[in-house]
């Protein structure tokens, strides 16, 4: 791990922290904030909200992630605020899926698994990360507490939200509590004395409700800067779990190298942007060179700090191999006891999933199969009624059966 | 007092309880919820919400809890509903003028000034009398209840408030708490299980929102009940202590006889419907005769019920001789010392108004001059610098100042 390199000029710490950036209010603010930070040798509160709902991280997230760890390599303290109370309420009009109210162990599990992917990129120095809940403050908030956060905030200034604007004009209902977790969220940054909140454009207007309602507290308004949505793989939406376009923090170092040889060749440019350290010239000159080279450099470089420890050497060979429909050399094997062939000596394909601990049930098994996550020999397999025979099942090598990318299983028959 | 007349026929409850209503949502409702308390023998929860702010009580406000009253006759319960909670809460926004935080203390002395004058309409047996504070379940709200609360309710259907739509029309900020307020009166009918809930023309809305967030939280929704807002004594603007137009329930009984003398002849119809129980015909037929005629009949059913201890003929008796300008009887009487006097024998008028006890300093007595509050023989007296000599003050009978409609002093000099 590199050192923390405090006191850097000004100038110097603008450059490293603009990289990417595409909102940042105000630029003037930041540089004076530096500048005091400088000269009282109190380093920055850079705040980043947590979102304890979804915690599986992806590239996406890791740029973002990356920006804070930029702020805590010029010796800056970025606070993780994790919405662990928030969590357990929810979305009580029931209207949004994906706000779930979940128990308090579920949200502390989650954070837990949350702040360990975080650990990835960030450090783990105590003056360099601080970690907190918003039950912290909210827990003891009362119904004078919360009319007085909402007294200091118009009606009209909420509704300028771009979605809920939309919403309001074309009649979808807005529930009056959506109208409330932005001023929650922008008090979180009161409590925590914020100088920095970061997050992705699309938290650019919640953001600013913290940098009005700080100024409202008596406080020095923070600074807003938002990166960029990283677009997945498909070349289209923004990376996410549910579009399967995306690369998994803790995904496996082949596993990252593969997602990253697929980026398209048009986002190349933005990958090594937001994913590298490279300085804008060395970019211009791979991106220069043959595509292929480009993508190889581009996946070096993110498992460069990503999996520091693992060997890109290795992953790139395994994922060469996995590309070609080869099979892996270090597979789990599991054994097929005989008695699982029926009296015509076969067995069924969902019944074998079952068995590779791919899935739960012969249920899921099927769904998996139409769905075309399994693939045998490289190529998918669709019949979710398939039976395999014993010859197959007793080939040399055992029967190899393929979920997803990359989770193999070699099935032997006893 | 009359008798409480419990388990009257449906019909004839109806009949009684809809005089003078404007909205009623809705009247199958209320006669549904009649039907169920006659075969049960519990009788309905009548809600009305009492604003601590504003303690005094005229006959604009009477209209209503003469309504009440109604219903306790009928055996139903009164629930008089204190916002002291929030009266200490204020407006936090500081935009509004009407609502300054109270200390508890002054909310709480404000509501006892409140309850004795609603104590000169209401029946006080408990079983049709119950007061409650909103603070009994408001100090109790956190930050998850109020979260579930407002997810009950869409932005779009609060905003349909005439004063909301109008003002974002406008562009005149909306504070967000200001949307809460409706929503946590609406509560308040929740926590009391109110049955019905009556306000003036001006509440429907708010007392609407109660009605939709009982059926939410799996109640009977209660019925809103209106009436009309009194138009005061100028015959425009409704009655308000603000604009002098008003006749104060706790008046001394011949200034009320006095007051209501003074009653556009438009509006006797609607005062006789609002503030007597005289029958419709009846009604008619007083209209149909001498205006003046009407106006007696008028004063005399009001003082009824409004201070059915006094005599009607002297509350008329001594009306007409102030009206004359003449003086009562029955004054107060005040020495004068002689060292009050200076060396040319006066005595500042500002002086007299002080020893008279009808104002607390000098500057205060010069204001209300100024004002042209003081009168002198029926007449206004307007000079704040004025002097009275000896003489005057010595005269046979004393000398007799006036302070507004009917506060009189005998001064005499010792």
């Amino acid at each position: 791990m590199t050192e923390i390199r405090k006191n850097l000029p000004v100038d110097e710490q603008l450059a490293v922290l603009k990289r990417g950036v595409v909102d940042l209010v105000s630029e003037d603010d930041l540089r004076r904030k530096l500048e005091d930070s400088l000269e009282t040798g109190q380093p920055l509160r850079v705040k980043l909200g947590a979102d304890p709902t979804r915690p599986d991280l992806h590239l996406g997230h890791a740029v973002i992630l990356r920006k804070m760890r930029q702020f805590q390599d010029l010796g800056h303290k970025v606070i993780m605020l994790i919405g662990d109370f928030t969590a357990t309420i929810g979305d009580p009009s029931g209207k949004s899926k994906t706000r779930p109210p979940l128990s308090i162990e579920e949200a502390r599990a989650n954070a837990q698994s949350y702040l360990e992917q975080c650990r990835l990129i960030l450090r783990s120095e105590p003056e360099v990360l601080e970690i907190r809940s918003n039950g912290e403050w909210l827990e003891e908030m009362g119904y004078k507490d919360i009319i007085a956060l909402t007294a200091k905030y118009t009606v009209a200034r909420i509704l300028e939200r771009d979605d809920f604007s939309k919403r309001l004009r074309e009649g979808t209902p807005i529930s009056m509590h959506e109208l409330l977790y932005p001023l929650t969220q922008g008090y979180d940054s009161v409590a925590l004395k914020a100088d920095v909140e970061l997050g992705g454009t699309d938290q650019l207007f919640n953001n600013l409700v913290g940098r009005a309602l700080q100024r409202d507290y008596g406080q020095e308004p923070q600074v807003v800067m938002t990166l960029p949505l990283l677009v997945g793989l498909d070349g289209t939406e923004k990376m996410s779990k549910s579009l399967d376009n995306y690369i998994g923090v803790s995904d496996e170092p082949h596993a990252i190298f593969a997602g990253l040889m697929k980026v398209p060749d048009t986002l190349l440019e933005n990958y090594f942007t937001l994913l590298t350290d490279l300085p804008q010239d060395r970019i211009s000159e791979v991106l220069a060179g043959h595509p292929v080279e480009a993508h190889r450099q581009l996946a070096r470089e993110v498992l460069g700090w990503l999996a520091p420890g693992s060997d890109p050497d290795a992953a790139e060979e395994r994922f060469r191999s996995v590309a070609k429909g080869g099979i892996p050399d270090d597979l789990p094997e599991v054994t097929v006891a005989a008695d699982e062939l029926n009296d015509e000596g076969n067995v069924s394909m969902a019944r074998l999933v079952v068995l590779a601990g791919l899935e739960p049930s012969n249920g899921a098994a099927r769904k998996l199969i139409q769905n075309r996550g399994l693939k045998v020999a490289g190529e998918p397999y669709t019949d979710a009624q398939g039976w395999v025979t014993q010859a197959e099942l007793g080939t040399e090598g055992g029967f190899v059966v393929q979920k997803g990318k990359d989770k193999f299983v070699r099935l032997i028959l006893d």
